[in-house]
Protein backbone atom coordinates (compact mmCIF):
# COMPACT_ATOMS: atom_id res chain seq x y z
CA UNK A 1 0.00 0.00 0.00
CA UNK A 2 2.30 2.40 0.69
CA UNK A 3 5.54 1.17 -1.36
CA UNK A 4 8.16 -1.69 -0.16
CA UNK A 5 10.96 0.99 1.12
CA UNK A 6 8.19 3.03 3.67
CA UNK A 7 6.76 -0.80 4.69
CA UNK A 8 10.22 -1.51 5.68
CA UNK A 9 11.44 0.74 7.50
CA UNK A 10 7.98 1.38 9.65
CA UNK A 11 8.71 -2.96 10.14
CA UNK A 12 12.54 -2.23 11.70
CA UNK A 13 10.91 0.99 13.39
CA UNK A 14 8.35 -0.69 15.22
CA UNK A 15 10.42 -3.39 16.50
CA UNK A 16 12.57 -0.50 18.79
CA UNK A 17 11.35 -0.59 22.38
CA UNK A 18 8.55 1.56 23.31
CA UNK A 19 7.54 1.62 19.77
CA UNK A 20 4.57 -0.63 18.14
CA UNK A 21 3.33 -0.63 15.03
CA UNK A 22 1.06 1.90 15.26
CA UNK A 23 3.16 4.87 16.61
CA UNK A 24 6.11 3.48 14.04
CA UNK A 25 4.21 4.34 11.06
CA UNK A 26 3.07 7.94 12.52
CA UNK A 27 6.79 8.38 13.32
CA UNK A 28 7.44 7.46 9.67
CA UNK A 29 5.01 9.52 7.84
CA UNK A 30 6.29 12.20 10.11
CA UNK A 31 9.63 11.95 8.77
CA UNK A 32 8.74 12.02 5.00
CA UNK A 33 6.66 14.95 5.53
CA UNK A 34 9.68 16.54 7.27
CA UNK A 35 12.19 14.89 5.46
CA UNK A 36 15.04 17.64 4.94
CA UNK A 37 13.91 19.38 8.08
CA UNK A 38 13.28 15.96 10.05
CA UNK A 39 14.68 12.87 8.44
CA UNK A 40 17.81 13.68 6.97
CA UNK A 41 19.18 15.13 10.43
CA UNK A 42 17.93 12.36 11.94
CA UNK A 43 19.88 9.89 9.60
CA UNK A 44 23.03 12.05 9.98
CA UNK A 45 22.74 12.09 13.39
CA UNK A 46 22.24 7.73 13.59
CA UNK A 47 25.04 8.04 11.55
CA UNK A 48 27.48 9.98 13.54
CA UNK A 49 26.43 7.89 16.93
CA UNK A 50 26.74 4.91 15.01
CA UNK A 51 30.11 5.35 14.15
CA UNK A 52 31.50 7.46 17.04
CA UNK A 53 29.82 5.57 19.77
CA UNK A 54 32.38 3.44 22.45
CA UNK A 55 31.72 1.11 25.72
CA UNK A 56 33.43 2.22 28.12
CA UNK A 57 36.83 -0.32 29.00
CA UNK A 58 36.75 0.89 32.63
CA UNK A 59 32.81 1.47 33.47
CA UNK A 60 31.06 -0.10 30.65
CA UNK A 61 29.13 3.30 30.29
CA UNK A 62 28.49 4.23 26.12
CA UNK A 63 30.14 7.65 24.92
CA UNK A 64 32.11 8.53 21.56
CA UNK A 65 35.49 8.05 23.62
CA UNK A 66 36.69 5.49 26.25
CA UNK A 67 37.24 5.84 28.94
CA UNK A 68 34.19 7.67 28.80
CA UNK A 69 33.29 11.27 30.27
CA UNK A 70 32.30 10.20 33.60
CA UNK A 71 35.54 8.00 34.03
CA UNK A 72 37.64 10.90 32.57
CA UNK A 73 35.81 13.63 34.86
CA UNK A 74 38.36 15.25 37.33
CA UNK A 75 35.45 16.57 39.65
CA UNK A 76 34.04 12.48 40.09
CA UNK A 77 34.80 10.68 43.56
CA UNK A 78 36.86 8.25 42.60
CA UNK A 79 36.28 6.65 46.18
CA UNK A 80 32.95 5.70 45.10
CA UNK A 81 31.82 2.91 42.96
CA UNK A 82 27.81 2.60 42.21
CA UNK A 83 27.15 -0.80 40.21
CA UNK A 84 24.24 -0.78 37.86
CA UNK A 85 22.97 -3.74 35.38
CA UNK A 86 22.48 -1.75 32.54
CA UNK A 87 23.57 1.80 30.73
CA UNK A 88 19.79 2.82 30.94
CA UNK A 89 20.10 2.57 34.94
CA UNK A 90 23.33 4.72 34.79
CA UNK A 91 21.67 7.60 32.87
CA UNK A 92 18.82 7.48 35.01
CA UNK A 93 21.26 7.87 38.47
CA UNK A 94 22.62 10.62 36.47
CA UNK A 95 19.63 12.31 35.25
CA UNK A 96 18.87 12.64 38.99
CA UNK A 97 22.32 14.24 39.92
CA UNK A 98 22.39 12.57 43.22
CA UNK A 99 25.46 10.71 42.31
CA UNK A 100 28.93 12.35 42.13
CA UNK A 101 31.24 9.00 42.22
CA UNK A 102 32.22 6.79 39.10
CA UNK A 103 29.78 3.92 38.01
CA UNK A 104 30.51 0.12 37.00
CA UNK A 105 27.80 -1.93 34.19
CA UNK A 106 27.88 -5.21 34.82
CA UNK A 107 26.12 -5.86 31.85
CA UNK A 108 22.87 -7.93 33.28
CA UNK A 109 21.88 -10.42 36.19
CA UNK A 110 22.85 -13.32 37.29
CA UNK A 111 20.02 -15.69 36.11
CA UNK A 112 20.55 -19.22 36.73
CA UNK A 113 17.33 -20.55 35.16
CA UNK A 114 18.12 -18.31 31.87
CA UNK A 115 21.75 -19.59 31.83
CA UNK A 116 23.33 -16.52 32.73
CA UNK A 117 26.31 -17.29 35.44
CA UNK A 118 29.18 -15.06 36.71
CA UNK A 119 31.57 -15.13 33.55
CA UNK A 120 28.70 -13.51 31.66
CA UNK A 121 28.48 -10.25 33.24
CA UNK A 122 31.95 -7.85 33.68
CA UNK A 123 32.14 -9.14 37.32
CA UNK A 124 36.42 -9.40 37.13
CA UNK A 125 36.82 -6.00 36.08
CA UNK A 126 34.92 -4.74 39.20
CA UNK A 127 36.56 -6.81 41.62
CA UNK A 128 39.70 -5.61 40.60
CA UNK A 129 38.60 -1.88 40.34
CA UNK A 130 37.06 -2.05 43.82
CA UNK A 131 40.70 -3.78 45.13
CA UNK A 132 42.59 -0.26 43.63
CA UNK A 133 44.15 1.98 45.91
CA UNK A 134 41.48 4.86 47.24
CA UNK A 135 38.38 2.98 46.66
CA UNK A 136 36.22 3.38 49.64
CA UNK A 137 32.84 2.04 49.21
CA UNK A 138 31.19 -0.01 46.53
CA UNK A 139 27.09 0.78 46.33
CA UNK A 140 25.15 -1.94 44.52
CA UNK A 141 22.29 -0.15 42.71
CA UNK A 142 20.68 -3.53 41.51
CA UNK A 143 17.12 -3.77 41.15
CA UNK A 144 14.67 -4.60 44.14
CA UNK A 145 13.76 -8.44 42.39
CA UNK A 146 15.00 -11.73 42.83
CA UNK A 147 17.61 -11.84 40.49
CA UNK A 148 18.89 -8.63 41.56
CA UNK A 149 19.40 -8.80 45.42
CA UNK A 150 21.21 -12.71 44.87
CA UNK A 151 23.01 -10.75 41.92
CA UNK A 152 23.55 -8.49 45.02
CA UNK A 153 24.85 -11.23 47.55
CA UNK A 154 27.62 -13.32 44.83
CA UNK A 155 28.87 -9.07 44.57
CA UNK A 156 29.08 -8.63 48.38
CA UNK A 157 30.90 -12.25 48.33
CA UNK A 158 33.49 -11.75 45.70
CA UNK A 159 33.94 -8.32 46.89
CA UNK A 160 34.94 -9.84 50.36
CA UNK A 161 38.56 -9.47 50.03
CA UNK A 162 39.05 -5.53 48.65
CA UNK A 163 38.41 -3.79 51.52
CA UNK A 164 35.65 -1.71 50.80
CA UNK A 165 32.64 -0.43 52.06
CA UNK A 166 29.48 -2.40 50.47
CA UNK A 167 26.35 -0.89 50.43
CA UNK A 168 22.40 -1.10 48.57
CA UNK A 169 19.72 1.68 47.78
CA UNK A 170 17.35 2.17 50.34
CA UNK A 171 13.74 0.75 50.53
CA UNK A 172 11.23 2.81 51.03
CA UNK A 173 8.06 4.88 50.08
CA UNK A 174 8.58 6.19 47.24
CA UNK A 175 9.14 10.53 46.85
CA UNK A 176 5.45 11.46 45.88
CA UNK A 177 3.53 8.24 46.39
CA UNK A 178 0.88 7.41 48.52
CA UNK A 179 0.57 5.10 51.10
CA UNK A 180 -2.92 3.26 49.31
CA UNK A 181 -1.12 2.12 46.07
CA UNK A 182 1.91 0.71 47.81
CA UNK A 183 2.64 -3.21 48.10
CA UNK A 184 3.13 -5.22 51.33
CA UNK A 185 6.92 -5.09 50.88
CA UNK A 186 7.49 -1.74 50.03
CA UNK A 187 5.40 -0.63 53.23
CA UNK A 188 6.80 -3.26 55.73
CA UNK A 189 10.23 -1.80 54.26
CA UNK A 190 9.99 1.39 55.11
CA UNK A 191 8.04 0.78 58.66
CA UNK A 192 11.30 -1.11 59.18
CA UNK A 193 13.58 1.44 58.27
CA UNK A 194 11.79 4.05 59.92
CA UNK A 195 13.65 7.23 61.19
CA UNK A 196 13.32 10.10 63.87
CA UNK A 197 11.49 12.93 61.91
CA UNK B 1 26.17 12.14 30.77
CA UNK B 2 26.12 9.85 27.63
CA UNK B 3 28.34 11.82 25.10
CA UNK B 4 27.41 15.29 23.07
CA UNK B 5 26.13 12.70 20.11
CA UNK B 6 24.31 10.48 21.83
CA UNK B 7 22.21 13.35 23.60
CA UNK B 8 21.89 14.65 20.50
CA UNK B 9 20.51 11.71 18.65
CA UNK B 10 17.71 11.21 22.06
CA UNK B 11 16.38 14.56 21.45
CA UNK B 12 15.72 14.30 17.68
CA UNK B 13 13.70 10.55 18.33
CA UNK B 14 11.78 12.30 21.18
CA UNK B 15 10.38 14.82 18.89
CA UNK B 16 8.62 12.36 16.56
CA UNK B 17 5.16 11.84 17.37
CA UNK B 18 4.39 8.96 19.67
CA UNK B 19 8.04 8.86 21.58
CA UNK B 20 8.99 11.11 24.08
CA UNK B 21 12.11 11.40 25.68
CA UNK B 22 11.73 8.06 27.93
CA UNK B 23 11.18 5.90 25.02
CA UNK B 24 13.27 8.03 22.97
CA UNK B 25 16.30 7.01 25.57
CA UNK B 26 15.15 3.10 25.33
CA UNK B 27 14.98 2.74 21.82
CA UNK B 28 18.93 4.86 21.71
CA UNK B 29 20.00 1.80 24.32
CA UNK B 30 19.03 -0.55 22.15
CA UNK B 31 19.77 0.83 18.95
CA UNK B 32 23.63 1.45 20.65
CA UNK B 33 23.67 -2.44 21.97
CA UNK B 34 22.67 -3.80 18.29
CA UNK B 35 24.42 -1.41 16.36
CA UNK B 36 25.38 -3.83 13.84
CA UNK B 37 22.03 -6.24 13.32
CA UNK B 38 19.76 -3.45 14.13
CA UNK B 39 20.99 0.25 14.07
CA UNK B 40 22.97 0.04 11.07
CA UNK B 41 20.29 -1.69 8.78
CA UNK B 42 17.49 1.09 10.48
CA UNK B 43 20.05 3.77 8.78
CA UNK B 44 20.29 2.36 5.21
CA UNK B 45 16.35 1.70 4.88
CA UNK B 46 15.65 5.54 6.25
CA UNK B 47 17.86 6.97 3.36
CA UNK B 48 16.59 4.25 1.28
CA UNK B 49 13.26 5.92 1.61
CA UNK B 50 14.41 9.71 2.42
CA UNK B 51 16.24 8.87 -1.43
CA UNK B 52 13.06 7.07 -3.24
CA UNK B 53 9.72 8.52 -1.36
CA UNK B 54 7.70 10.63 -3.85
CA UNK B 55 4.15 12.37 -3.52
CA UNK B 56 1.74 10.70 -5.88
CA UNK B 57 1.23 13.81 -8.42
CA UNK B 58 -2.54 12.43 -8.56
CA UNK B 59 -3.63 11.45 -5.36
CA UNK B 60 -1.20 12.95 -2.90
CA UNK B 61 -0.17 9.08 -1.33
CA UNK B 62 3.75 8.48 -0.49
CA UNK B 63 5.37 5.63 -2.51
CA UNK B 64 8.70 5.30 -4.16
CA UNK B 65 6.82 5.79 -7.89
CA UNK B 66 5.02 8.50 -9.27
CA UNK B 67 1.88 8.00 -9.72
CA UNK B 68 1.82 5.43 -6.61
CA UNK B 69 1.20 1.79 -6.94
CA UNK B 70 -2.58 2.40 -5.88
CA UNK B 71 -3.14 4.91 -8.74
CA UNK B 72 -1.40 2.83 -10.99
CA UNK B 73 -3.29 -1.00 -10.00
CA UNK B 74 -5.32 -1.88 -13.18
CA UNK B 75 -7.46 -3.89 -10.70
CA UNK B 76 -8.98 -0.78 -8.71
CA UNK B 77 -12.02 0.46 -9.56
CA UNK B 78 -11.60 4.04 -11.14
CA UNK B 79 -15.04 4.83 -10.92
CA UNK B 80 -14.57 5.46 -7.19
CA UNK B 81 -12.54 8.19 -5.41
CA UNK B 82 -12.23 8.04 -1.66
CA UNK B 83 -11.23 11.34 -0.63
CA UNK B 84 -9.38 11.65 2.87
CA UNK B 85 -7.31 14.44 4.66
CA UNK B 86 -4.19 12.58 5.32
CA UNK B 87 -1.75 9.55 4.27
CA UNK B 88 -2.22 7.72 7.60
CA UNK B 89 -6.15 7.65 6.67
CA UNK B 90 -5.24 6.11 3.72
CA UNK B 91 -3.26 3.82 4.91
CA UNK B 92 -5.85 3.02 7.53
CA UNK B 93 -8.34 2.36 5.12
CA UNK B 94 -6.26 0.43 3.05
CA UNK B 95 -4.89 -1.92 6.03
CA UNK B 96 -8.60 -2.49 6.44
CA UNK B 97 -9.24 -4.30 2.89
CA UNK B 98 -12.28 -2.60 3.00
CA UNK B 99 -12.26 -0.02 0.06
CA UNK B 100 -10.94 -1.60 -3.83
CA UNK B 101 -11.34 2.41 -5.64
CA UNK B 102 -8.86 4.98 -5.91
CA UNK B 103 -8.43 8.30 -2.96
CA UNK B 104 -7.75 11.74 -3.00
CA UNK B 105 -5.39 13.00 0.01
CA UNK B 106 -6.81 16.85 0.45
CA UNK B 107 -3.54 17.19 2.93
CA UNK B 108 -5.67 18.77 5.82
CA UNK B 109 -9.42 20.15 6.58
CA UNK B 110 -10.38 23.75 6.05
CA UNK B 111 -9.88 25.67 9.05
CA UNK B 112 -10.64 29.41 9.14
CA UNK B 113 -9.79 29.57 12.82
CA UNK B 114 -6.08 28.33 11.61
CA UNK B 115 -6.22 30.28 8.69
CA UNK B 116 -6.31 26.67 6.15
CA UNK B 117 -8.51 27.83 3.33
CA UNK B 118 -9.59 26.58 -0.02
CA UNK B 119 -6.63 26.88 -1.75
CA UNK B 120 -3.93 25.46 1.01
CA UNK B 121 -5.46 21.75 0.48
CA UNK B 122 -5.44 19.97 -2.72
CA UNK B 123 -9.16 20.20 -3.80
CA UNK B 124 -8.68 21.94 -7.20
CA UNK B 125 -6.87 18.56 -8.06
CA UNK B 126 -10.23 16.88 -6.99
CA UNK B 127 -12.71 18.00 -8.77
CA UNK B 128 -10.70 18.04 -12.28
CA UNK B 129 -10.41 14.10 -11.45
CA UNK B 130 -14.13 14.12 -10.10
CA UNK B 131 -15.37 15.42 -13.25
CA UNK B 132 -13.42 13.01 -15.74
CA UNK B 133 -14.88 10.24 -17.39
CA UNK B 134 -16.03 7.19 -15.53
CA UNK B 135 -15.74 8.72 -12.27
CA UNK B 136 -19.39 7.83 -10.70
CA UNK B 137 -18.90 8.51 -6.56
CA UNK B 138 -16.82 10.69 -4.73
CA UNK B 139 -16.43 9.22 -1.03
CA UNK B 140 -15.73 12.17 1.62
CA UNK B 141 -14.12 10.30 4.27
CA UNK B 142 -13.10 12.98 6.69
CA UNK B 143 -13.04 13.13 10.48
CA UNK B 144 -16.26 13.30 12.26
CA UNK B 145 -15.65 17.01 14.11
CA UNK B 146 -16.55 20.68 12.98
CA UNK B 147 -13.50 21.27 10.67
CA UNK B 148 -14.44 17.73 8.88
CA UNK B 149 -17.75 17.92 8.20
CA UNK B 150 -17.41 21.95 7.44
CA UNK B 151 -14.87 20.75 4.74
CA UNK B 152 -17.04 17.84 3.68
CA UNK B 153 -20.12 20.55 2.78
CA UNK B 154 -17.58 22.92 1.18
CA UNK B 155 -16.50 19.85 -0.82
CA UNK B 156 -19.61 18.68 -1.62
CA UNK B 157 -20.64 21.94 -2.98
CA UNK B 158 -17.24 22.48 -5.17
CA UNK B 159 -18.26 18.79 -6.53
CA UNK B 160 -21.83 19.29 -7.56
CA UNK B 161 -20.96 20.48 -11.29
CA UNK B 162 -19.06 17.47 -11.69
CA UNK B 163 -22.17 14.65 -12.13
CA UNK B 164 -21.01 12.66 -9.08
CA UNK B 165 -22.74 11.02 -6.48
CA UNK B 166 -21.04 12.37 -3.65
CA UNK B 167 -21.39 10.12 -0.02
CA UNK B 168 -19.75 9.86 3.32
CA UNK B 169 -19.24 7.34 6.06
CA UNK B 170 -21.92 6.36 8.25
CA UNK B 171 -22.28 7.09 11.60
CA UNK B 172 -23.26 4.08 14.01
CA UNK B 173 -22.04 2.30 17.15
CA UNK B 174 -17.61 0.93 16.68
CA UNK B 175 -17.39 -2.82 15.87
CA UNK B 176 -17.15 -4.72 19.03
CA UNK B 177 -17.75 -1.36 21.17
CA UNK B 178 -20.09 -1.54 24.17
CA UNK B 179 -23.04 1.14 23.98
CA UNK B 180 -22.73 1.64 27.72
CA UNK B 181 -19.62 3.88 27.21
CA UNK B 182 -20.75 5.30 23.96
CA UNK B 183 -21.26 9.26 23.74
CA UNK B 184 -25.06 10.47 22.83
CA UNK B 185 -23.93 12.10 19.34
CA UNK B 186 -22.73 8.44 18.48
CA UNK B 187 -25.80 7.28 19.93
CA UNK B 188 -28.64 9.37 18.66
CA UNK B 189 -27.33 8.34 15.21
CA UNK B 190 -27.03 4.83 15.56
CA UNK B 191 -30.55 4.66 16.63
CA UNK B 192 -31.43 7.45 13.32
CA UNK B 193 -29.71 5.31 11.14
CA UNK B 194 -31.03 2.05 12.44
CA UNK B 195 -31.58 -0.79 10.22
CA UNK B 196 -33.51 -3.74 9.71
CA UNK B 197 -32.39 -7.20 10.75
Amino acid sequence: MAGPDIEALIRQLAKLPGLGPRSARRAVLELIKKKESVMRPLIQSLERTADAVKICSTCGNFDSQDPCGICLDPKRDRSLICVVEDVADLWALERSAAFRGLYHVTGGLLSPLDGVGPDDLNIAGLVERASADGVKEVILALSATVDGQSTAHYLADRLDRANVEISGLAHGVPVGGELDYLDDGTLTAALKARRPV
